[in-house]
Parts: structure tokens; sequence; C-alpha cells
């Protein structure tokens, strides 16, 4: 497999182009012209200005898109942190494939499309599969609360594969990215990157995850202040990506890519839930200028993911009570790219529709 | 054009089944079963879990879905309190027939159908059109702040209108109702409604509506509280269809109506805004049962709807900001009900996929 330095991902961030401010007066002025109030479809008509700047100034296609659902395993599985066991992680990847996860129903329902990554599942290879992409850097992480999840190395390679991931679906001509993962116990590394990125108390962000109880929420408290402090050296130095190294996991930190890499190609992202927005917040780290690409598709159900939207400074789009992960949220929002890319290109305008502006 | 009685609707009232809360516990059951952590899909399981107990029993099926935009027009519209003028109804009305309103662009998005229907719009009749129904029971309703919208025998028509509009989708295999509307001034007689049955005061529900400046604002606010003086007989007796008929508008009764035929139906509702909402709150106080059938679609950016909200006990499914009304919030909640039906129906099992259910 190929290795990569520091300097081939700066070259890759450089290459990122901050979205234009300028754009949205002309997006406004179409979507102002339209047979409706003056800003009456609300976010809707966020989403179409967000698409038309994103893409340089070009009316906004949010189709056809496609969810990546990246799947990696943690070491940290070990510190009794989920309700699941981590052979889970490959049960719901083979549930993918087969089609009965519910991203599978719900990107089947938002008429999106699926492809599924080994990034770091625990055991050997899975069998072919035509919705899927082996690219297995390593047979998850190691313990977090122990030190450090990966090496850099190790890291990069998932940043790269992330990137690539974007540039294949460019490509093939996908419009709009999805961010999507499956990995046992990964709202720990999340958790952790949370607190490391943003200086959060680890009890203000830990939550549930897939469904521990109480006292399991208290330990996995425990287990991300370990994390921080067996990690310490690392989360010091602020650097984004020794920190993604430390803490992160194989699919966060492709997902990463797969953020930086679909904003270099000004490509749209849904980021989903709990964990994608882990990747987003390294990502945006790494790379300022990739917020100018994104959406949260949602507000996870996870107790800190609303203060987690407080340090981003944005706001989630959907708001479900979901905390599903898997892209989930993002299928939803890519619905809501599609209105709002149809509102902006398929309404009349009051003077084709014979209708009064208003006085 | 045929007379209808308060028995009539009394009849039909009677016939709207509440639903059986013990069907609660099979649908969870069900979805608990699926391969995903407990509870995890949030909204969309609870919306299934609606539409389960809606139809008796069977597995949520929200298509075909179809959307009814009623339209009428409002002789308080002599009071200044619209940014448009009242042309504008009618001129939206064949906009809809055109294709080229909001409503057509999020109907088509989310896979609905549209049906626009003239209640009660100012002028003639409209040229024939295949999505149009013209059952026009006048020609706008009667300036509220000085008297009467209508009068109880044309509100009970406009009722009797929608409950046809439910039946005539029933007898079509439509699973799905939305409620949509036209009508400049609207959310005047809507804001008097809630005034009237909820107590509230003007202030604190009056807002801008399709555009109105501050200094608009404020004049609504003195011909809200004028129809409700002009109106204070029917209100004080807290009849509800003394009521809607005193303040509401012919789409709106129509709406109502469309909202208890559509329970008696066993058909799922999507309420849009402010408007509609107005309308499920007129068919809420004459038929209690109909909450067991409705969804509140989206929280209308309307400053006032929240105070609604909040009267009504219900939580808005959607809260992207829009105050567009037509059925613009129906139709995309109508994509979230058939997510929703998706996941009830295409998810596996934890034993079909070989999946631990965690320990």
């Amino acid at each position: 497999m190929k290795s990569y330095s520091r300097a081939d991902l700066e070259a890759v961030i450089s290459s990122v182009a901050e979205v234009d401010a300028a754009l949205e007066k002309h997006a406004r002025a179409h979507l102002d012209n339209l047979t409706k109030p003056i800003g009456s479809l609300g976010r809707l008509e966020d989403l179409a200005v967000k698409m038309y700047m994103a893409s340089g100034g070009h009316a906004p296609k949010s189709d056809p898109a496609r969810i990546y659902a990246i799947a990696g395993d943690h070491g940290v599985n070990a510190e009794n942190v989920s309700f699941f066991s981590q052979e889970v992680t490959r049960q719901m990847v083979e549930n993918f494939l087969r089609g009965g996860a519910g991203i599978n129903v719900l990107a089947n329902t938002s008429g999106v499309q699926l492809v599924v990554v080994d990034a770091g599942c625990a055991g050997g290879p899975f069998p072919d599969h035509p919705n899927l992409i082996q690219r297995k850097i390593n047979c998850g992480t190691e313990n977090i609360s122990k030190g450090p999840a990966m090496t850099e190395e190790d890291c990069l390679k998932a940043i790269f594969l992330g990137i690539d991931l974007a540039d294949e679906a460019y490509s093939d001509g996908i419009k709009t990215l999805g961010t999507g993962e499956m990995g046992v116990s990964n709202t720990t590394p999340s958790t952790a990157l949370y607190c490391a990125f943003y200086g959060l108390e680890p009890k203000f962000v830990t939550g549930p995850g897939g469904g521990i109880d109480a006292e399991g929420v208290v330990r996995k408290i425990g287990v991300v202040c370990n994390s921080l402090i067996a990690n310490k050296d690392a989360v010091k130095t602020g650097d984004p990506l020794a920190i993604l190294t430390a803490l992160g996991g194989y699919e966060i930190a492709a997902l990463a890519g797969l953020i930086i890499g679909g904003a270099k190609n000004r490509q749209m992202i849904c980021i989903d839930g709990f964990i994608s927005t882990a990747a987003y917040a390294a990502a945006c780290k790494l790379c300022p200028a990739v917020s100018g690409y994104s959406v949260l598709s949602h507000a996870s159900a996870e107790p800190g993911y609303a203060g987690v939207v407080k340090e981003l400074g944005r706001r989630p789009l959907l708001h479900l009570d979901m905390r599903l992960g898997e892209g989930s949220g993002a299928a939803l929002s890519m619905f809501m790219l599609r209105a709002a890319a149809n509102i902006y290109n398929d309404m009349a305008t009051f003077d084709d529709a014979g209708v009064d502006s208003g006085n």
C-alpha cells in the first residue's frame, strides 16, 4: 500500500478553495424572484445558496449522490464501552452488503447510492462484493486508553483512502457525498476527539452510544479521560493530524479525507451524526475551507452533540432524535438537498407565471 | 349544491375511531427486533408506530400520497393585512396548475400527487383543468373584522367538501393525505382562530405572514382584535363550528373536513404549516380523535406558531424555517413517512441478519 507524507496532505489541503462569499447575492436574487414570499422556503433556500456557492456559481445539482459507509474496529472496545460486541462491526458490514440495515433502507428511500468500505475492520478480508471496497489499513486500532490509536503513517493512509473515494466519486459524476460509518465503540474515539479539539470535558460529551446504561456511561467517561491522558503529548500539540492519529479510527480518518477530497472537488458533503461529525471536526481543523461544502445533516440524539455543534458554529438540518449513524441522517439530508436544488431550478419566476410580486 | 346540518357532521365525527393505544407495544416490539440499537431511528420509529396504530394494526404504508391544495379568498384582505393583493390567490392557483409553484416542485420531489381545489376564490370559475376540482362555495369570505366570515350553512358545505375529498382519495387508494392551501390574507383568520380556540392574545400569535413589515404586523394585530370583538358572541360560545364559521375561511373549513374525513378513513394526514394547523386545531376541537391520524409536518417560521404547538401538545416533525404554506411542509413530511414505513417493512431482524443483538 502506498505511503503518504504530511506534505502530500498539505498539497491536497491547499487545493481546497474557499467558497466565494460574493456568490451568495446572485443566488439569493434568483430565489427572491421565484413565486413565493421572499425567504419563505427557509433552510431549503439556504441549501440552494450553499450548493450554488460550493459549485462556484452553477445552478444547484445534488444528484447523483453517494454515501460511503466506511467501517473500522476499535481497540478501546476492550474497555467495555459498548453495548455490542466487536463482531457486530463485521456482521453489520455483511448486513449492509445484503441490504438489511437502516442505511440500506434510507439510501434506497432517498434514491442515493451506497458503497461500503473496509478501512480497518478486525479479522481478515471480506468475500468480494460489488458494493464493497476493501482497503483495510489495519485490523482495528490500538486501545486509545493505553496509547495512540494508530501510527501517523496509517492515519495518513486512511485520510488518503477517503480522498481517493471522493475522487472516484467525482470521476463517476457524483455531485453529493454522504459520510457513513460502522464501527462498534466508535463513539468513544469520537468523544475523545471532540474533547481534544475543543477542550471539552468528557463528562459533558460522553453518551450512551449504541445503548449502554448509566453505569456504562460513567465507565465510558473514565475511558475517555484515560485516553486523553494516555495521549496527552499529542493533545498538547494542538496539531490536528497528531490528535486524529492518537485518538481517531481508520473509518474516522478516512471520512475526514472524504470530506477534504469532496471539498477539493467542489462536491457537496452531507455529514451524518456523532461519529461523522468528529471526522468533520478533524477535517475542519486540518482545512477550515471544507465548511463551505458541508452540511450537518441532522442533530444526533447523543447528548453531547449539542455542545459539539456549538463549537462548530453550525446548525444541523434535521432534528429527528436519531442516533444510528451508518449515514442514515446523511441519506435523509440528501433528499433535502434535492428538494432545494429543484426549488432553485424548477420554480416559476413572478414574471413567467404572471403573478404580482407584492406591493 | 347539497346542504348539510350539524347532525350530518356529528354523524361523521362519531364514525372517527380513537386509535387503539394497545397497538403501540406490538409496533415497538417489531422495531426493537430490527438490526439497530433500540430506538436509534428516533422520530422515524415514532412515525412508523403512529402509522401502524392509525391503520388499526397493519404494516405501515404511506404511499400513494396526495396533497389537496385548497384555495379561498378572504374579505379581511380589505384591511391591508397582506403583502400581496387578492388577485394573487387566483394567479397562484393558475401557477399551481401550470406546475411552477413551490408546492409543485416539492410534491414532485417527494413523489406525491397534487390536486388543486377552488373552495372559495374571488371571481368566477377557472377554466377546466384535469388537476383542478371546482367546488366554489362562495367568492371569498366576508370581512371578519366586521362580522362573521360565512354562514354556518356555507361552513358546513366547506367541511363536507373536505370530507368528500378524503373519501375520493380513499377510493383512489390514497394512504396519506396532505393539507395544502392558497389564500391571500389567510394568516389573519388563522390567527383569529388560534386566539379564539385557545384564549391566546393576538399580539403573541400575529406575524408577518407573506411578508408585511413591522408596521403592518401592528395593524394586523389590531385587525385580529377587531375580528374577535366583531365575532365575540360566537367566540364566547366556545362552540368549534360557530368559531370556525365566524373567523375561518372556505379553504380552512375544507381542510378541517379533509382531516376529519381522513381520520374516519384511517388515512394518515400530514398537516402543513400555520394555516393548515388552524384547520387542524378546528378539527381537533370538533373531533379530538383526529390527532391519532395526524402529523404536524413542520414548525412554521411564523413567530406565533411555537405557542400554538404548545397548546396542541404536539411536536412538529421538521424544523426548516419554512413559512410558504401551499402544502410545502406536508410534501417534505410525506417523504419522512415513506422512510419510516420502509424502515418498518424492509430492515432485517437480528436473527435474519445473523447480527448479535447486544449483551
